[in-house]
This record gives structure tokens, C-alpha cells and sequence, in this order.
């Protein structure tokens, strides 16, 4: 990592030592295993060559941790089906080791230990900064976080649900325009949505963007909300195709539940896009890896994740941040969306 | 958090000073924003009640950091295609939660930096205990952490490339003999695959058990090594099925590259079952979401993920931990393999 390039490593100090560099991480770390006058002997070279000390010794003396905080507020279980996280994480963690951080990472079970977590760090100082994802709707780590500024936060969410703290946002209203009126001109008058969890800030974002911009076009659009597994991605879909006259074009929230949607469709005897025109959020490998591939909003994750490390330790610097816009989304047509067929 | 329940918290601290929170988060962390009268106040409080002192200075009190090292050792952009990793992580938070550690993270950009990180580890004591991951063939971590066992470490890895460290270990010898038997049963005896990259110590003992199972067996086998990522999945089935007489089965050591290789042989209209099985490894929803469905080789990753947190918080207890195995392999029979056709 850069901020490792040209420190002074245990192994310079066991050269100049004259001992094992293994002899020199008992030294250094208090541990039996070498004699008084071997310990002595390192820390005095260590000492000299500048060698930094312990690491919880240094948080001390820098007053700063060198760590961002992020709390994964998932289950487990769902955890591990979603890109979006690991996507992040990738792009968190490449801007972090160009300025020598680290990611402190836990796991929340609902939001009582996410508020929990919050609290400890608050009150410990374990983190420089953390980061908030996943916002709800009256989210209260938002009035937690703000009645005590001693804790940087960054938030990434829509502007209107972050109260004023730091955030980095995307237009996912844009987002919503661009994938009707995609749908729009290849004929679409009926669509339907499978959306995340009604309570999550950018469900809601959404469910009013596309509930306004279809109503203007004289669209009829109906909405079921799912939790982002392909279980749910792929009964919501039966139920949709169920209703008469169905839709001819859905567009999920996440990738999981479309590629989960592509198939349910294709197992009812629905082609893609004949008869059912397909759009995804997000845009993973999925998208692209999937037959027909899969019409969806592409947003550069790992892009905002950097970007996301970057406003982070700017707030740790003491500077403002306000309000930062996420790389725009982008529509990349691909098979499965299609004209729509004359009469579902 | 189990460990944070009934903990005091600065809640508590300021009901009892009769102060804000954020009063109390100023006195405790030092900061300028409250009157002296009101810290001494709420230093005394806190010190009454039990509250436990700043994250650094407790780690040095306790000589334990609470938090256990994970290096990600991808690429950014590929390591958001992968699932595994995602799962491991919410299997390791998941256990760490329960005893109140962390995780901390850091991404290297291949084997000079994840060194530098775990050289940095082993001098700064800024982690318990740390997690290898994605081990290669003669991998000189290894040799690193031997030399260092002030650093406990748990490898994930087979067995018989860890040197002798603390190893969370897979039978995947055996679970290549499943899918071998699997294809034979269903008269398959030509078949290929699509394998990681050769350097990595689980490609390396699957292609040796892959290469024995299907001489003993009288079945014709071919191997090319690709990077996990859709793209190359895709272009190692083009190639593997432009060669005749053509496989009749494909296995992918994971379900990006699977998932990619149905899309290529369904592009190339070599239909899957019909002419063509796929099998795959892992089993992420990917295989369910997928049509036709994708027969797999489950491993259970969260709890592969626990079991490494749990050995991990032994080694930091000073328990011996040995070489333990994952749960086994289990062969998720789908749509996707089927009889051999007559002559391909």
C-alpha cells in the first residue's frame, strides 16, 4: 500500500539488530520468547531507525484511529446474494489504501444492533468516520448521528431523507425517467415494478418518481415490493404475469430479482422479450452473463465507494462536504427489453 | 450486539449527569464544546457507572484489539462479481458479532501489498488474529506467518498447503470425484472444464483430482484456466466447444463463469441439456436464478465463515485449533445436466 512504501518494517529493524525478525516481533510486542538484553537491543535500534510503535499506542497519540466504520445491515443470509455491498466495499477499500486507512466492519442484525454499533463508536472513538447505507424513511440513526457531530458521517442517500448530514447522493428520480421512457418508446402503456422494501429511502425515492412519471404519460404502472432475494423476485413476478391484462415490461430493483424474474417468466412459457420486455437497477455481471441479457440502469458502485472514502476523509481533514453527486446512471439497452407485443 | 447489551452507554451516562448525550460525547472524547465543570462532571459519572474507557487506550489496557484481520486480495472490479467472498464475510461477522470483535479490512493489489499489510499486522499488533484466504501454491505468507507466531493466524485452504498453520479446510477432492460420478452416471465421457486461475491452491488440487477421477474412470478430460470473471467464462466455453469432437459437459470452479457459459453455449445454439451439461461450483443463487437451473456443488460459506470467526477467537484465547474441516460438499442436481447425447 503507498502508505507503506519506505516505512521502517520489522525486518530492517532485525537487520540492524542483528537478530530474527521473529525475535524482534516478540520484542516489539511485549511477548515472552527472547531474553531482556535481546529486547533491550531491538527496541533501542527500533527507536533508532524511527520504527512506529504499537499500533492502538499510535491511535492514542495521533488522536485519529485510521479507521472508517461500516456496518453491513443485512442478514447474513441476504447478504452474500446482493452485489451492490461488495461493490462498494471494493471501491471503499481502494481509495482507503491510498491514504493508509482501514476498514472496521460489522454485521447488524436489525436496527436496534446498528444503533448500538453507532453508539459504541460515539462513545469509544473506534472509528474516524463511518458510513451509513441503506437509509429508511425517518431513518433515526440520521437524528442520532446528528446530535453528535463528534462522529463524521457520511450518508449515501438521497439528499431529501439524510437531514443535512454529509451525503453523497444519485438521482435515482433521473434513473426512473430514463427507464420509462426507454419502455415508453418501444410501445409500453403497461408496466409493473418489483421493488425493494417499501420502508428503504430509495424505494420510496423511486415509487414516487415512477408513479408521477408514468402517470403523466398515461402509463399504467402497478408496484409490488420484494426483499431483494430471487425467491421473492421470482413470485412477485408470477403474481404480476397473473393479473389480466398483464403487463408487458417489468423493471426490478435489483439484478438478483431480475435474473430470478428473466427465468420465472421463461418457465410460465412468457418469452423475453416477446412477450415480456425486462429492465434491471444497478447492473452487475448478472445483467450481461444472463440469457436474454438483461436492459438495465448502470451506476458505477465501485466509482461511488471511492468516491464515498474520499468525502470520508475529508471530513476526518475537518472539511465541509455538503452534498455530492454519484457518477449519473446510464441506460444500457440490451435483448431483454423489446416493442411490446400488440395485445397482452 | 450481544457483547454491547447492558453495557453502559453514553445515554446513561448523561441521564445520570443530568447532561445531553452529545455533552457527554464532547467530555469523553476530549473535545472542545463543553464547560470543564461539565466534564469533570461527566468524567465522574462515567468513571461511577462503569463506563468503559476510549477503544485505544482499552485495547492497550487489555492487550487485545477485538478486531480480526481480512485482506480482500482482488481486483476491485472482479471482486464484485464474486459471491463467495461476500458470503464469507456475513458468516464471519455473524459469529464475530456474538463475542464483540471486528472485522478489519483492507484490499491488496496482489502479493507485494497483502505482505506489506500482514507485515504491518504483525508489527503494530493492530489486529488479534487474521484470516488467509485465497491461498497459492508455495504462498509466502505462509512462510511469513510461521515465522511470526505472535500473529495467530487461520488459514482457509486444503490442508496440504498450509504448512502446518491453523486451516479451516474443504474436502474439494471429494466433492470433484461427486461431480465426476455425477456426469458418468449420465454417460458422459468426454468432459471439460473451466477452472480458476492455476496458480491458486484450490485449482491446484482440483485439477490434480479432476485429472485422476476421470483417467481411473476411462473419461476424456480437458481443462483451460480462466480468471472468474463472466467474460472469461464465456470465451473458455466458445473455445472449449469449437473443438471436435466437443465436450459433453462443462464444470466451472464458480457460478459467474457457469452462469456466462450457458449464455455462450445457448448463443451458440448448443442447447443445455440437450447437447450440453453444466455443472457448478458454490452454488449462489445465481444456479436457481438461472435458466435452465444450474446443477452445483453447494458449500455452506456463511458457515464455512463462522467456523473460521469461532477457530479464530480460539487461537486468540491461546487454544490449539489444528486443521478442521467445512461442512461437506453437497451435489445440487438441476436442470442443466442431463443425459450425454449420442455422438457430439
Amino acid at each position: 500500500m503507498a502508505g507503506n512504501k519506505g516505512k521502517v518494517t520489522i525486518f530492517d529493524v532485525a537487520k540492524a539488530a542483528g537478530v530474527s525478525s521473529s525475535a524482534v516481533s516478540y520484542a516489539l510486542n511485549g511477548k515472552p520468547g527472547v531474553s531482556e538484553a535481546t529486547r533491550a537491543k531491538v527496541l533501542r535500534v527500533a527507536s533508532e531507525l524511527g520504527w512506529k510503535p504499537n499500533g492502538a499506542a499510535q491511535s492514542l497519540a495521533e488522536s485519529k484511529t485510521r479507521r472508517i466504520g461500516l456496518i453491513l445491515g443485512y442478514d447474513p443470509k441476504l447478504l452474500s446474494v446482493e452485489p451492490y455491498m461488495m461493490g462498494l466495499i471494493s471501491g471503499l477499500g481502494a481509495e482507503l489504501e491510498e491514504h493508509d486507512y482501514s476498514m472496521l466492519v460489522r454485521l447488524s442484525i436489525g436496527e436496534e444492533d446498528e444503533r448500538a454499533i453507532i453508539e459504541d463508536w460515539i462513545a469509544t472513538g473506534n472509528v474516524d468516520a463511518l458510513l451509513l447505507t441503506n437509509l429508511e424513511i425517518g431513518d433515526p440513526r440520521v437524528d442520532l448521528l446528528k446530535e453528535h457531530p463528534t462522529m463524521k458521517a457520511l450518508a449515501i442517500a438521497d439528499a431529501s431523507l439524510t437531514g443535512g448530514l454529509p451525503t453523497l447522493t444519485s438521482d435515482d428520480a433521473a434513473a426512473c425517467g430514463m427507464a420509462v421512457q426507454h419502455l415508453y418508446e418501444l410501445g409500453h402503456r403497461n408496466i409493473a415494478r418489483v421493488a425493494g422494501p417499501e420502508e428503504l429511502g430509495h424505494s420510496y425515492i423511486r415509487d414516487a418518481a415512477f408513479s408521477e412519471i408514468t402517470s403523466e404519460l398515461g402509463i399504467k404502472y402497478r408496484c409490488l415490493h420484494a426483499d431483494y432475494t430471487p425467491e421473492a423476485g421470482a413470485d412477485a413476478t408470477r403474481r404480476l404475469l397473473s393479473v389480466s391484462p398483464r403487463p408487458t415490461a417489468i423493471i426490478y430493483d435489483n439484478d438478483v430479482m431480475a435474473l430470478a424474474g428473466e427465468s420465472a417468466a421463461n418457465q410460465l412459457g412468457v418469452s423475453v422479450p416477446g412477450d415480456l420486455s425486462i429492465m434491471s437497477w444497478d447492473d452487475s455481471f448478472m445483467c450481461t452473463a444472463a440469457h436474454p441479457n438483461i436492459t438495465a440502469l448502470n451506476r458505477d458502485i465501485v466509482e461511488a465507494g471511492r468516491m464515498a472514502a474520499a468525502l470520508m476523509l475529508k471530513l476526518i481533514d475537518g472539511e465541509e462536504v455538503g452534498v455530492v453527486e454519484e457518477p449519473p446512471y446510464h441506460l444500457r439497452a440490451r435483448e431483454s427489453t423489446g416493442p411490446a407485443p400488440a395485445e397482452a
